[in-house]
């Protein structure tokens, strides 16, 4: 299969690894935070304001796209860049995880996943070749495996089934992936040629299980490899450990993503630990929600401290909403139920974390990495500055 | 009393002024339209992209920001331009047809208005002299005097008692303001010096009462006049009937603002009689609901029939939604309630409005107002396209 999805490691300091991805729609720069666009959009933003809070990719979530408006549709508009005019890099989920979420409406067979929607209750299977011709369908650059989603916490008995099972759904995907993509036999024409596609590692809190699943994955091949079934419940400590235990063993030279983490702090720490991509929807929920992050602590900006507060969320910051608001205007606009709150919140946590996300490269480079994580843990950033 | 505020008419086409506010905040081009920033903010909009739209001058309302965040709290940020952040031109209403609006909850009196907050039932008193008071706290450029708002349709005695009311308000409204603006004599520093004051002609649709309006009003002398009292339910030949003879006493060298007008063809029709000025949330709200403006017509974007419709909403439009987003997507977000259908509908709505005006500007410089009147009027613009 030749395809435009590679990696370059452009340099490590420690664990921690710079580097870049090319796709078929343009390069993102790694360590990379991916925003959240469950529906083909970032909650409350303009694909222009995701761009210029520093972006390079995004996030669709099969589930919902699939429900509506629908992966056929979506082709016939030319896939999912052009359907929502966004031409950088995406990368898709597989549906699973939204699908376990639903908990008493679904059921989970060797076959696949029997759900009910949550729209209108209409039942539908998701097998691992239906989550292939899916994502096919939708064209992102980079499509996820099927996985078992796995509960926190389970029994070690538990996790190894689920582990297993997982790997037999990733040698499913990659046959189904490999034959759409190599020679057209499923009959599903894919959106985007040179789609790539990563495995996701499960197994739970038990190393020995990652480790297995580490082995089967890599065995059969895959462009990338994710880490799933982490921030889920765990305690941080036990979330950094098996991150960066899998990563140590996953091939040097293909990208690591480390998927639904996290805090700030977790960026950084599982950066230090090997990780180079992240996806996660705490910036752009909490920003709906009034809890902003800072480079001096968060900020939850329905306090009626803030009421007269002339200040920007956060003197540091060079986005769109500090360069303008204040904190009491942003206040205003938050207890009168403006959906510009949503907005200018939004747009501000983007930044910092994509800010977050440049620093840490820029001190990769320069081989100062330790030292920024040292500085990054020992301010307030992950301190509340009014609880 | 020296104020920046002026009115200069550049030019006439028939009863079409082309003009230009100057304010302390900067001069607004006429005919205008304002987008309605209800508490601070034009709703589901940034003020970059209300911006961008071309709004030289947006509205605020007083009712809503008096209660919430409050025109004391607004004044030590140092007035609304500040607190919210906008540099250019606003005006703000008086509050009285918010209270208006209120029906059962408030009671009209010589005095003024008793009124019952919307959001927590507290009692409030708001006279002519408060609502000058509110607003030089709250620093608008152009101010405006509390009038009684009459329910349509009335009686012609009906009418007359409230114009007459009306009018007793207006000049003590004029009285307050130039106790303030002139000598301080109120207590109320203005958080904007240079603030100007519109009086507002009542008289329901009895142009003699029309006409004894603009006499009184006139005779106390403001910096521009409104016209009150329609838009509110009477038939367009009406309204367009009233606001023209209406506007063409008034004098010939200050503005002339319709509040709360209307529909793109409204607008024209108006600016045919001699209208400099408007305001209306239809462009906002409509967008909220999915109804969209095009120049071949109106587009309810919630109809199936632009689900795979890869066209802009209007070929014609500039607007940063038309140049990156298809009807198919638009509906798509519609449909999954993403807050950004509202960002992306405004912005075109907003921009088809503010480009109708620029085109209508253009149209009086070039003295082909009638013909551009007729062609738009001609035109599917006031069609639906999908009904």
């Amino acid at each position: 299969m030749t395809t435009p999805f590679s990696f370059t490691l452009a340099a490590t300091d420690g664990g921690a690894r710079l580097g870049r991805v090319e796709t078929p729609h343009g390069g993102v720069e790694t360590p990379a935070f991916m925003p959240v666009g469950t529906q083909g959009s970032v909650k409350a933003m303009l694909h222009r304001d995701v761009e210029a809070a520093g972006a390079e990719i995004v996030l669709g979530n099969t589930y919902h796209l699939f429900l509506r408006p629908g992966d056929e549709l979506i082709q016939r508009r030319g896939g999912l860049h052009r359907f929502i005019g966004w031409e950088r890099p995406m990368l898709t989920d597989s549906g699973g995880f939204q699908i376990f979420s639903l908990a008493e409406r679904r059921v989970i067979r060797e076959e696949g996943a029997e759900f009910q929607s949550h729209l209108d209750g209409s039942t539908h299977v998701l097998t691992p070749e239906r989550a292939v011709d899916i994502q096919s369908r939708l064209g992102a650059d980079i499509a996820m495996v099927l996985d078992e989603c796995l509960a926190y916490p389970a029994t070690r008995d538990a996790a190894a089934a689920s582990m297993q099972r997982s790997a037999r759904w990733a040698q499913r995907c990659r046959d189904r992936f490999m034959a759409t993509h190599n020679a057209a036999l499923t009959g599903v024409v894919p959106s985007t040629p040179g789609q790539a596609q990563f495995g996701i590692v499960q197994g739970g809190v038990f190393q020995d299980l990652r480790d297995e699943s580490v082995a089967a994955l890599t065995g059969i091949g895959f462009e990338g490899y994710a880490i799933g079934g982490l921030s889920v419940g765990e305690p941080s400590e036990v979330m950094y450990a098996i991150a960066g235990e899998t990563a140590r063993q996953l091939p040097v030279d293909q990208p690591r993503y480390l998927m639904g983490a996290g805090t700030p702090a977790d960026l950084v720490e599982c950066v230090a630990r090997g990780i180079d991509m992240f996806d996660c929807v705490m910036p752009t929920r909490n920003a709906r929600n009034g809890q902003l992050f800072t480079s001096q602590g968060r900020i939850n900006i329905r306090n009626a401290r803030y009421a007269e507060d002339d200040r920007p969320l956060d003197p540091a910051c060079g986005c769109g909403t500090c360069a303008r608001h204040s904190r009491a205007y942003l206040r205003h606009l938050y207890m009168a139920g403006e959906m510009s709150a949503a907005t200018l919140n939004t747009v501000h946590n983007l930044s910092y974390y994509l800010d977050t996300m440049r620093r840490i490269r820029d001190a990769i480079a320069l081989r100062t990495f330790d030292t920024f994580r040292q500085g990054f843990l020992r301010s307030a950033s992950r301190l509340a500055l009014d609880s």
